[in-house]
């Protein structure tokens, strides 16, 4: 297959206004001129993306494929997303909801490093879900921060992970933050060996600064000893991540967190579908963990929505399988119900609630567990 | 005002509900934990979200301002975003209507180095709106494209932009490109300014690369003799662009391309209002120019959504006012009423259409000059 293919919903009247508004987008997303002005050739055969075909979906929607050839988008992810979905996102009625790559596409966006079957060398946990609880809130200082680091890392987590809000604040400025915690974890880690334990805790540290930091951000937390980094692409672009995660001198896992990326998803007519933006893009850009809002919490998703993600998470490619990381606003009695929906190739997340323990936040680690076993 | 404020739109069922929701909308965007354990003192004082107040708006909707203070941000525009609008963003009926900066925004992100009064000197034009053809399709040789720059720039246009689809193709890489088309519009500008022409074409570069490239590829921008560079915030940040804007370097103007931001404004329900995103966040960043597609277009904004766009580009702050620049699907024939709703200080794009004229392509923009001193 010499093109890659996407496929999107298209709101339209009936079958000849849908194949007309699929060839917009084609024109759209490539060369963004007037069809009878292509230019014959090269342009018109290659650069230009073409309508595959235009079947009826369900009421007033279609469904239109269209592919593209990776010359249109070059070596870089920024483009290869203007192409999918750049100007066709601000039209109205036009959801992107599957992208199939070709062998071009896979050769430069080669995705994760480590995905599904890495988390489990890297953790050591051969089997089970992960416990997976959230440091937070900002405006804490570095030492409270990583003492909550200490104490989840040293009652048997898998995965501490770094609230997406704590950024670069005074409170807690990034460097000394990460430094403090991936020493507190790091600790814990050597008591676990020291008592047996084949298990580690991971240490994702959230990326805060500025866009053009972040790879020196990401060193800073692999040299300080964090086990993995946490990245917002809706804030500083997916191709931030990719470029880490195609980074030969970065070797740590990242996960990746939805903030600011709500309105691509929540309409059914625009935007891309939720299996397409947590499972797929995010695959693409080199995601190893990929957070999303878990249905029934404070947010809206519903419960096929998540499952949709957790199949395009973890189904056929691109790339390595990634672990689904479902979160917001859950507890501890919702975990079984998860564990029964998710399985054991899932990231548990459990970030305000657990403060209610307090010091004694080991407990809910050690109930976190139980809990998933238990399912 | 020692924090800075949100307004937003919040669908509930009744006050007591746009109340519980507005709360929601401050937590969620700050300490992200329940209320009963956000912890006194600092924290809940100073970092978490306020709700100042909720008023209704319209049939089952409310305004609530909430108001946020600068030590939840820090210093880098990615996190003021995580604030503003982070997990709120996943909310169902939560849409950002305006920001009020206080003097500590002010400070941290002073906007644009050029702006409306700076294009004016930077052009040579005293009066008057701005023609601005764009160069394009991507597949085009760096020659052709170049023979467009010099053919649009020696006709008398003001701003000579390239296509944001020109990213980093092996049909026209970069560098490569930005040189000749440098080159082109420096030679068009030399013959106009032997002709006695006291103004000039600015020649702006379509930054395609990698997003931690960016700076680099605007300096060789910059040093190519480029007059300005054109930047997707919907792909690269808003941070990439606000960097740029700050940096001691780089002394160019810069213009936003609103690709990939369509589901930000398309919703009521969701995202950013038009005249916040398009004008206050691109003003925050540093853009000197916001593009924007025209009412009667390919796209489906409202007029009213356009002039709220304009106002917010070019009213009071944050930092300088801005130059809007509508665009998509434009024609001659519509410039005479855009002039009259948009006023002398914009940018009009004419794209695709121009491609008609061919070699004579120069008559197309003696035509736009008419049609917009005619109005």
């Amino acid at each position: 297959m010499n093109r890659f293919e996407v496929t999107y919903r298209i709101f339209a009247d009936d079958q000849s206004d849908a194949e007309a508004r699929a060839a917009g987008i084609a024109l759209e997303n490539t060369v963004e001129i007037p069809r009878d002005v292509v230019p014959a050739g090269y342009v018109e055969d290659v650069v230009l993306g073409r309508v595959e075909d235009v079947v009826p979906e369900g009421e007033g929607t279609w469904l239109g494929r269209v592919s593209y050839h990776i010359d249109a988008v070059g070596r870089e992810l920024p483009q290869l997303l203007n192409v999918v979905l750049g100007n066709a996102s601000i039209l109205r009625g036009v959801k992107a909801l599957g992208l199939t790559p070709n062998a071009d596409v896979l050769e430069r966006f080669p995705g994760a490093q480590y995905g599904v079957s890495g988390l489990r060398e890297l953790t050591g946990r051969a089997s089970g879900g992960y416990v997976c609880p959230v440091i937070k809130p900002q405006g804490s200082s570095a030492e409270t921060l990583a003492r909550l680091c200490y104490l989840t890392a040293r009652a048997g987590a898998d995965i501490v992970k770094e609230d997406h809000g704590l950024a670069n604040q005074d409170a807690a400025p990034f460097r000394e933050r990460v430094t403090h915690c991936a020493e507190a974890v790091g600790g814990a880690n050597a008591e676990r060996a020291d008592g047996g334990d084949p298990t580690r805790a991971l240490y994702f540290a959230s990326i805060g600064g500025h866009g053009d930091q972040v790879r020196e951000l990401a060193m800073h937390a692999q040299e300080a000893g964090a086990h993995g980094v946490l990245l917002i692409p809706g804030l500083f672009g997916f191709d931030a991540m990719n470029r880490l995660a195609q980074d030969a001198d970065f070797t740590l896992p990242i996960m990746a967190h939805p903030s600011h990326l709500g309105p691509y998803v929540l309409s059914p007519e625009m935007g891309y579908s939720h299996g397409m933006l947590f499972g797929t893009l995010m695959r693409l850009a080199g995601a190893d963990i990929s957070v999303f809002p878990n249905h029934g919490g404070r947010f809206g998703f519903s419960v096929a929505e998540c499952t949709e993600i957790v199949a395009a998470c973890r189904g056929e490619g691109p790339g390595r399988a990634i672990l689904p990381s479902p979160g917001g606003g859950m507890s501890l009695d919702r975990l079984p119900d998860m564990m029964r929906l998710y399985g054991e190739d899932c990231v548990y997340l459990l970030g305000g609630s657990l403060l209610r323990y307090g010091d004694r936040i080991g407990d809910a680690i050690h109930e976190m567990r139980a809990a998933l076993n238990g399912a």
